[in-house]
């Protein structure tokens, strides 16, 4: 159970791949994903169940769904449906929210 | 049915209320709001089914949930249950993402 007012110095910060430093906060439907990456690093091809929002709120990210590639940052972003493939590549250091629902049940396992 | 890669600029500005100038994103569960709002301006106290999340990614918002009053910023974040009377106003210029479970139906109508 969340409490009302929190504080992101109270979440620890969890190295997901390498180079994504991540602050992940799951409610009852939701997690949410805020992460940092570092310039040149790499989120290896995947898929899961959940449904993915992606947004770039720093930087530039490369990001592939489906075979599909174009570069994020500010001015767009992507929703993933679930069970697609995808990945991608940090161009700059770059700050993402990533929105996942239902909760990322193996996140709770990192 | 959203798809995949999409441009901000592509989703219309609402001004949901004065001051609060929204892109609105509905997803299958989930409706995600990046707001600008200008300093001084105001959110009434309201409340809604949705269960929401709320962001702060630029500036000072002060922020009200069932009488208790915090400024939040990038350090901080506020987890809103459903039902509960919630408001706030911009301190400063803001950016906010408030993120709603399930889909913001009423949104829908603005």
């Amino acid at each position: 159970m969340n409490q009302v007012f929190n504080q992101f110095s109270d979440i620890q910060t969890k190295e997901i791949a390498p180079g994504f430093f991540s602050k992940i906060i799951h409610t009852e439907n939701n997690t949410i994903n805020f992460i940092e990456v570092k310039a040149g690093c790499v989120s290896d091809m995947h898929q899961h169940i959940n449904h993915q929002c992606a947004f770039v709120i720093e930087g530039t990210f490369e990001l592939t769904v489906d075979g599909v590639t174009q570069l994020l940052d500010k001015g767009n972003y992507a929703v993933i449906p679930p069970n697609v493939i995808h990945g991608g590549r940090a161009i700059t250091d770059c700050k993402l929210i990533d929105i996942f629902n239902p909760v990322r049940q193996d996140f709770k396992l990192l």
